[in-house]
């Protein structure tokens, strides 16, 4: 199938005394382009684990290159696709454009945790039916 | 004692493409000022309460009038003072200034309230040692 | 005509360690609800004033009362009426909802300004053209 | 010299739903550190370079990684150091630690600009006084 796409329009929150986006705002982007992408896919943000013990998927590498700036009032379009899968991590990638033009390229590497209470975060393997529906985004761009 | 008084810069991530400080700042400004003075005053901000059940300060009221524009740089002087106390409830007063100059004045209101997990936060009364400790910053400014 | 209603989905990055929307999260929905309604009525969020001057909105005072908690995930609805039209000043009230259930209600008001380059905003009267746009969302609510 | 340390305590605006400090804080505190090493160098954040342009210094690439959960109320140490130097940017890298724990690092590459209103910002040679000013915060860490 490829990338899923989505189009938000930038609001003032994400702006700076620069007179543009803020570069921060890309990474909340991402998230969001990301938790929609589990939304389409049929994966749970949050999913009860074993013995009741929630999983989740916390980050461990982010990043991010700025190519052009973006401004109060564009409309962004935000490609995600899967770019890899790991036992246990998932790697998402992101291009940004504004009308056509590119603005910046980002990658998301996550894990799947259980995320027992007041203690470290546990590394699990993905379930498959979940790596079945990942798959389905997979992209070789 | 009277209120109490806390420095900060303003930081670049509080800018929006207007070149001046974005309104929200003030509400994360009173919100770690609050927590400044519940740490000089020796009540937590999350306490076991009850059984276990984590007790917290939720807000059900904040306002902010502004002055005068504060931007990036600038050393922002934020004092607080409990205005009024209730059963359950605190009230909040804030004065914002930027070398001498008023340019800020907020006020929250907030709610001692036990944490169910899953459930709507239960509003208690204010234990008396936590009121004897909100006395020391109650003001009639 | 009456309020603007939007809808949009709480995100992650409006969420705190308490697991609920942090209470700054409102007024950035109001400052958006806010545009969306300038856009739709065709009035300019920062349009050239007089002699190349820049004019535009800012915020005088705004607040927020909270009735019941918001997560991360829920679709939250947002009613925004102009409330009151002064000769520079502009009221808006808002109304957020979430599965109809009234959450918390908002107000903001905002002066039009010129925004002479490194100068104090210069408050002005809002123009005829403008009032009348503004009067399709005045409401009695 | 090497590295310019500073600290800060985790604020709650900072923390999400997961209980934790969400991933975009580090690119906050990565940003308030670059400005301190800057004032701290006698280097101006924003200047007036040549025919009264402003000079200043976007970012065209930024990272982090992650290793362990921080949480609201501790003390955060980031140590900021100059990576490397080219003929207009330079790269800083962050090590975050809460009481001696590494608990993430980070990457900034930053070029300096002449941020002609209007136009896309211009890539120019770091003055050489600047260089010099950079040279202190070298590190082979």
């Amino acid at each position: 199938m490829g990338p899923l796409t989505t189009v938000r329009r930038v609001e003032f929150r994400d702006t700076d005394a620069a007179g543009i986006v803020h570069f921060s705002a890309f990474f909340f982007w991402m998230e969001s382009a990301e938790h929609e992408l589990l939304r389409a896919a049929g994966i749970p943000v949050i999913d009860s684990g074993p013995e009741g013990v929630d999983a989740s998927w916390p980050r461990v590498s982010v990043s991010c290159d700025y190519v052009s700036a973006v401004r109060f009032g564009d409309e962004i379009e935000i490609a995600v696709a899967v770019e890899a899968l790991g036992r246990s991590s998932v790697t998402y990638s992101f291009a940004f454009s504004v009308a056509g033009r590119a603005v910046a390229r980002g990658r998301v590497v996550a894990v799947r945790c259980l995320m027992h209470p007041g203690r470290k975060p546990e590394a699990v393997a993905i379930p498959g039916d979940i790596v079945s529906r990942f798959e389905s985004y997979r992209t070789g761009v």
